[in-house]
């Protein structure tokens, strides 16, 4: 009898309190309906932004710590100052969470290169750039039904990953495009999800989501033209632990089309069981055991504290 | 005696009033510093948008047509709806202008994805896209003596233009990571801007511009990997008039160099001269007779009402 799968079921958008949704923009705490940025503010003209996404969980963060860093990496690469320092922002996250009321949430927060300056175009001339966060209630990307079913999904083979030459995938962007073009050409083919190829034709990534997929007996993570995913890393500790081999390697398609199992990782879900690829089953097309094991046992980790953070162990920020 | 460049002088930031900037937003016109977007907007979130620029010249339009062609091109390949039809959007790009007071302006005008969906990424279900649209006093990008010095451009070899495939630049975007970071790095190394190459190793774009060289006699555009720029199609029809050929086609690195002249094409300036790159002169080192000749005649042309529509002849649109 196979193990069955755990997914929490009160995560719904039914149940999502969005009234509770805040927002720390310009300093302030704000409801999130009225979070609003300038029209000319750059993240919007030129995707000149980055951001990240952390989950609370029963009232505590999920490897704030590595979001944290990720995050300040990615500002550090790209040259934005979020103008706060690693413990102000851990203040200000927490803070929003606690104003929230919400114990299971999604934190997203980002810099942006601020509002144009009239009459350049010289990055370097904007000074002033923005941070804001936001948190709402977490509704899980792959409610019991869905994750059982597992994601159908198609290599989007016209359409490239952003090269990691143009665009560093390491430093979190906005640069969907490709992500939201193949997703368009994924669902009129039927299918749920798109995966996109490197420009070398290794696989890369699905829209928010890296890849993971049980070959010859072991797990393995595209490495190249990817965000280095947080939840990858989470399902890779996890996979030591119970002794599965796990690596970063190159993955073909055709990796992917004889891997025993398969999953997408991100932070909204953990994890998310492929079962198809490009019409026909992976493996035996349903959730398999190795994937059921990993998510199960992510559940029962958050729910014994481990990578969590008390949002009441962070002190509020100071604020004007 | 070298005809001299005849660059308008008193379209400065200093003269620019942007007290009468003005935005067109979720159905109404407000002052351009209260126009902003929900930071939840997808063209935030994802960059999942399009948009246009034109300017207004002595309170005409310049070339409307093609850039409404352009726009509603993009939002057809993009998927996106701006929730107006063709006359709809001359009429409230008109209003703009017309309540600013303004004669000489920047209009952009934009479509988003609209606001995310909670619980879901699918950009198909996201149906109410966001269009909004602005007017700016028109600053010239090269001032006088900027535009006699001319550009000194630096190929960004380490960062290849986004390649086509991954994001159509024919679809006008704000996919500009590459752009961002390519400018960095031109100003660290001295230069003012960065030339950037497709991945095939052709010259493709600068940020926001196209470019053009006159190698042999000839003008030659690139042809793949841009946007079809609409300054650069008007340069090309002036050259057809002077009896100057003029063509899109491949343009390597090593043509650029043995150039007699270039410069780059854009709506906020018309065009812009390059004089060096990477450190050596292009031709003379100075701006060139060719594009002294083309500029001025851009100017004689446009004060005489080549492809102008007066914002007067264009109703108001119905606003509730």
């Amino acid at each position: 009898m196979a193990e069955p799968l755990n997914v929490p079921t009160h995560l719904t958008p039914e149940n999502a309190d969005f009234s509770k949704a805040l927002a720390f923009l310009d300093g302030a705490l704000v409801p999130l309906h009225e979070a609003r940025v300038p029209v000319r503010d750059l993240g919007l003209m030129y995707a000149d932004m980055t951001y990240d996404v952390v989950h609370t969980w029963r009232g505590g963060f999920f490897r704030l710590e590595d979001h944290l860093d990720r995050f300040l990496s990615s500002c550090a690469g790209l040259r934005l100052d979020p103008g706060l320092t690693r413990d102000g922002l851990r203040r200000v996250l927490a803070e929003l969470v606690r104003r929230s009321g919400l114990a299971d949430t999604l934190v997203y927060f980002a810099c942006t290169r601020g509002t144009a300056v009239p009459g350049t175009r010289d990055p370097a001339r904007h000074v002033a750039h923005r941070f804001f966060a936001t948190v709402t209630p977490l509704i899980l990307r792959g409610q019991p039904a869905e994750m059982n079913r597992g994601l159908h999904a198609m290599i989007a083979r016209g359409i490239p990953r952003i090269a990691a030459a143009s665009v560093n995938p390491a430093w979190k962007n906005t640069h969907w495009g490709d992500f939201q073009r193949a997703t368009f050409l994924a669902k009129d083919a039927g299918a749920d999800i798109p995966l996109l190829l490197a420009p070398d034709g290794a696989l890369a990534e699905a829209p928010g989501f890296n890849l993971v997929a049980l070959v010859d007996g072991g797990l393995v993570a595209p490495d190249a033209n990817v965000l280095p995913g947080i939840s990858c890393r989470t399902m890779f500790e996890i996979a030591a632990d119970l002794g599965i081999p796990a690596r970063y390697g190159r993955l073909a398609p055709e990796d992917l089309g004889r891997a025993s199992e398969a999953f997408l990782t991100a932070t909204s879900c953990g994890l998310f069981p492929l079962t198809r690829l490009d019409g026909a089953p992976i493996g035996a097309g349903v959730t398999g055991p190795v994937t059921t094991r990993l998510l199960n046992t992510y559940y029962d980790r958050k729910n014994a504290g481990w990578h969590i953070t008390e949002v009441a162990s962070i002190p509020p920020p100071e604020m004007a």
